[in-house]
């Protein structure tokens, strides 16, 4: 017997009735049908983002929605500032710069979140730059920022702000009309549920201004402007990945069903479950600013992070997801985004002790399940 | 009762088995599980495409997989050639025309197909083109050109050429390597007998030569140096949509079980099955040129396509295809990809019939099916 226990950062796991969702009869999406489906996806989607702006569903990965933001806001005069402490900060610098926008891209230690401070002394030092880029959960670190006090910044200092929400949307505390996020950009198949292969964007009115004057934009599969003419009418420019919006109906509609605020809540809950549960049997916490979507732990010394994942993999079915980059060997992060509640964080801790337990890490068995059940029993009603 | 039959050309049916296969336990595609996977799906492909080179799979519509070839093949100093008798011809002008590549967009009657002379005197007068791209079956008109042809206009003249075989591939013959064909791109929604999702581009050494030396080309998410590096190692460089790419094993093993020869003998009788029974019961073929995945006929005089597809879906579930653009209203298309074999079509013919006959069109009741069961008997086995 061998079950398969998704606890990667994305893809996460996804409900198996929106598996059997799409597997019903398969239809055409030019029609009334289709157009229904992706009306109320759309509309769950602004609730998922608390947002009342448009929201766009593109068929590609988390990063083509990045793309289609990036070169939209960008029209020629512009200037980008990426902050970049983890490889989805960076690769967001790097899009700008393959498609020849201006851009400062600035770094920021691994682990590490950009800060309020960071965006306002470097607005204050190049009043040329147009929009900023953050990543509120850098999944690649389990680090987040925060948003709102970025949003502020921006807000004061005329820039649109674009943000990566792609590991905070459905996880994390989200409300980008209020903080002043222009662009939220998020995938399918982390909090959302589903499997990969939609994009979403959450645009406000300022953004579209900006995206409306960009014609010559490099994009045309991810031209934005194609797409909110469309989406006027529930519809898409290009064939869309139709299965999963249809996933996607069912798939919202479960997270709808418990709310916003109790979704954030469980979800913070299962990160402090995990980081206590990691302390309490002697493993560090990597980020000095931590993610409740994602946390990243540094395996004890003598066990190798391939070793660790593997018998986790081999003996309960637990994928994991190791470091990338240079975080490659270092850390170990498990996903609390996805079809997973608080039992299935104690699954996992206790894999994760019994696996430790017989490689020779030193520690009081049970003590990592102890230290999240007593913060379940606390945090949850 | 109400059962749904897909003869759009596009997305077409898709064997239950497949979507069975993608509602099995979800897991994660940065593993040896999905890369054996990725291994099978390129192997088939190659298969499908009868290709011995590299075919890259892309999470998007064979619209993004036709941007990632019109991109990639048009560094600084190119000039491309776009022959377009339909909305599809149009769309690869089109996304020369936004990505800023010099282009001349030659218009042919639609209806009508790219002729080698055509390309060969455009060839001609203009030497400094560099590319040129032709569309193998024109969707929005039913129309098919003469790729080998072409290929052989275009190989003689030292130039690049691009096929849009997204309603050719898996349905017409196709043999890119033999007919000189650089870039062969298609979609999974076609032939394919996939959800839509997935782009393919098969692309020869010395279009790969090309994009290469291509490094400043306004492509990240569609950049196909980025696609050939990780599809080396059987990964892709952005989260793919890994649940099509399951589906896709099954379905490609369904599609070679049968042979691509067998496959297209079969594709090209039910094409000529119903071309013989719209004769049969006064209805014109629109095409000058027919393409044998998808035939376009004319609604008899005093019956709009509106109504005609209305019918159609209401009383026997069958979604069919309206014109697009210039030819909405004038045509109503049916498409023979996919999941759809030679009963299908007769059942296609027989519920065409009897909406006409309940219409008021005059005829002989029966006699399209007869002239198809005519050509079915006579050229399958």
């Amino acid at each position: 017997m061998k079950k398969f226990r998704l606890f990667t950062p994305g893809p996460c796991a996804v409900p198996e009735e929106v598996l059997v969702e799409m597997a019903r009869p398969f239809r055409h999406h030019r029609t009334d049908w289709f157009k229904g489906l992706m009306k109320q996806a759309t509309e769950m989607l602004q609730q998922v983002l608390q947002t009342r702006n448009d929201v766009i569903i593109i068929t590609g990965s988390g990063t083509a929605a990045a793309e289609a933001g990036i070169v939209g806001c960008n029209p020629p005069g512009s200037k980008m500032l990426t902050i970049e402490g983890g490889k989805f900060g960076e690769r967001w610098g790097e899009i700008a710069q393959q498609f020849g926008i201006p851009v400062t891209r600035h770094a920021v230690e691994w682990g590490t979140a950009a800060t309020p401070q960071i965006v306002s002394d470097l607005l204050k030092k190049d009043p040329a730059i147009t929009c900023v880029m953050v990543v509120h959960s850098e999944t690649s670190t389990a680090t987040a920022c925060d948003l709102k006090a970025i949003g502020e910044v921006t807000h004061a200092a005329g820039k649109l702000l674009l943000a990566d929400c792609i590991t905070s949307a459905g996880a994390l505390p989200l409300k980008p009309d209020e903080w002043h996020v222009d662009v939220t950009i998020t995938g399918a198949q982390k909090s959302l549920m589903l499997p990969p292969g939609l994009g979403f964007l959450g645009i406000s009115e300022r953004a579209w201004q900006v995206i409306e004057n960009n014609k010559n934009a490099h994009a045309y599969y991810l031209n934005l402007n194609k797409a909110r003419k469309m989406a006027k009418e529930s519809d898409t420019p290009f064939t869309p990945a139709h299965l999963l919006v249809r996933g996607l109906v069912k798939a919202l509609s479960i997270l709808l069903e418990d709310g916003m605020e109790s979704v954030w809540k469980r979800v913070a809950a299962m990160a402090a479950a995990t980081r206590a549960a990691g302390e309490a049997i002697g493993l560090k916490v990597f980020s000095k600013s931590p993610s409740d979507s994602v946390t990243a732990l540094c395996p004890p010394a003598g066990i190798t992070v391939k070793d660790l994942r593997n018998e986790l993999e081999k003996r309960y079915g637990i994928e994991s997801a190791g470091g990338q980059d240079q975080l490659k060997g270092k850390i170990f992060r498990l996903g609390h985004m996805g079809y997973v509640d608080e039992m299935d964080t104690v699954l996992a801790i206790a894999a994760l002790e019994q696996v430790l337990y017989k490689m020779g890490h030193k520690f009081d068995l049970g003590a990592g399940v102890t230290a999240a059940q007593k913060i379940f029993a606390e945090r949850l009603a």
